[in-house]
């Protein structure tokens, strides 16, 4: 079987180069003649790993004198509580509400303090300062700076006072971005990243002090900064990706180079969704995701029809979340421009044939 | 570079034949024309991955009917805290201190409730009810089935009428076992299971309905029951490891089969150690474990000298645990008798070098 274009929204698409790194090192890594699954974490051959990890994300994210980089589990939703449990402290926080998984992380904060929500929608991002200013002894502001359901994203910082936390699961190393401007940035690490079963948590050192330190031990930040992520057992495999990925960011011409790819892409197709009554965009145009593409052809089965039939073309994952139907195209860091040439040729013939 | 023997403590040795898997599976997966890691655990392919693991550690276990098996993550380090979190409520529980591990658990769970260690001993593990009675209101009994740094293990279950929990995060799966005796299991994957990066539970359902309900979702064992371990990604690599090593598993045989080959490894290293003065076996010879042999020769500087010559001989991961020092051959059940006969060989040799 041939490999097919992959618009999945998550686990996504990894590039070549990297699957074939990890094949070989599942059999035999770095000349230690074990395979990298059956490494210790606290061998030369895997805390060289980790500490490349480290370097590359400090290094791409522009955050290696301010920042600890950890390597945490439990994805992006683990964080929902994380940061709450150790900043929040039963005083107050504002968060920017932007679709399904910032409500999650609103519902989860509420457990631990007092949350404001100043802003809310799903079809759009807010302006730089459009909620207004947060309420005295708000300990930090929240947002998600892509959706990726509702296909919404960040085109400007938000602006704040307050210590700024970022839910970049879906676009973080995807173009340059004021990411030293964020006191905590987390991701999931399988959309843009590498693979599920690794979250990447870039902290600001300055805020470890202002962490709880009653929390369980793996819940306290200032545990993993302390201890390099190594406090037990991380998840190695998923970390070694996550570096062979950022590696190859690097050596695309990093961030530059990789934004303008990315925004090519998602032009090409918005191009198709704005040129013809055919398609309808889901997204706000100024907040338009260049990671997720959401659309439909304004008839429930006819999108089946689409997604159903692009998948006999090679085209894979077309399908809108199931918890708003139509269609999204997932168009990662790792997806080749070439995917994206296929999908804009697949959807210029399925509206002459049903338009 | 060709493969060496691997005694790791962990990530340890995974048969070579599921690292292959592994490799074809990271390329292309299950006919989709997707790579593994790359496939949306929403997916059917990826849903029969994840089915299969839970029937086969349900069928391993002898649990199916009873328990729902979980695929968390943290390391067995975050069941220290969601065990006690989710089931001691403020109350009190019966903790057997055997070493290092169990320690730590036991540290977790004190910020929840009292926490009574009626045995300790990191030489040993206790008889089945050396400890006398539980007190009055225990919620549940814990205990730690191998113990990887002292080299100790259980030959008989603790007998107690309170509920039981064991962390068996390197004896699980490694013999017939009365598993289905116990109402939490649970095991980090990264000696027996698999690698790092997933943690197996296993909950007794009645159980699910005690657990406290105000917690952070993600910290709660019903959640995870009812959503199939998927409220959100779950890190699906490792778990298709999972349910490879199973597969492996029964076809070796089940635990029966397990269970006899690892005695008999771990049988021909006990009797170099009891076969003349010039070793030092580390565990209580009644309490010894059958996946960790930890020993010395008495003199630090030959135990290095041990490991050190040894690693130029092809056998890898000798070196105690920097806690303890001395030396560990840690002979999981994908470490091949072939391996456990090298080692003796070289011991053997070393001993009339030496001695």
């Amino acid at each position: 079987m041939t490999r097919v274009h992959n618009f999945s929204a998550g686990p996504g698409v990894l590039p070549e180069s990297v699957l074939q790194q990890c094949q070989e090192a599942i059999w035999e890594f770095s000349g230690s003649g074990l395979g990298l699954l059956e490494t210790s974490h606290r061998s030369p051959p895997f805390e060289a790993v980790i500490q490349s990890a480290v370097a590359r994300l400090g290094r791409l994210l522009g955050v290696s004198e301010t920042h600890e980089i950890l390597f945490l589990t439990g994805g992006a939703s683990a964080q929902f509580y994380m940061v709450p449990m150790n900043l929040l402290r039963q005083g107050r926080a504002t968060y920017l509400e932007t679709g399904t998984w910032s409500t999650k992380a609103i519902r989860e904060a509420r457990r631990f303090g007092q949350i404001d929500v100043p802003f809310t929608s799903t079809e759009r991002v807010p302006g730089p300062t459009e909620w207004g200013d947060v309420p005295p002894g708000t300990a930090y502001l929240h947002y998600t700076s892509n959706n990726t359901i509702m296909g919404t994203e960040y085109h400007h910082l938000p602006r704040t006072d307050v210590p700024l936390v970022v839910d970049a699961s879906s676009n973080m190393l995807s173009r340059p971005w004021p990411d030293a401007a964020h006191d905590i940035l987390y991701a999931g690490a399988q959309k843009n990243l590498g693979p599920a079963g690794v979250t990447v948590v870039a902290i600001r050192r300055e805020l470890l002090d202002a962490c709880d330190p009653e929390l369980p031990t793996l819940l306290r930040y200032p545990v993993h900064a302390e201890k390099d992520s190594m406090f037990n057992t991380p998840p190695t495999f998923p970390i070694f990706v996550v570096e062979r990925v950022c590696a190859w960011i690097e050596e695309q011409g990093g961030l530059p180079a990789i934004g303008a790819r990315n925004d090519q892409k998602a032009q090409k197709l918005y191009q198709i969704l704005d040129g013809s009554e055919f398609w309808q965009g889901k997204a706000s145009p100024d907040s338009r995701s260049r990671m997720n593409i959401t659309f439909s052809t304004g008839d429930p089965a006819l999108d089946t029809r689409l997604h159903t039939a692009a998948a006999k073309e090679g085209l894979s994952g077309l399908k809108g979340h199931r918890s708003v139907g139509g269609l999204r195209a997932s168009i990662y860091n790792a997806c080749p421009p070439e995917a994206v040439d296929a999908l804009a040729d697949f959807m210029t013939t399925f509206e002459r044939t049903h338009g």
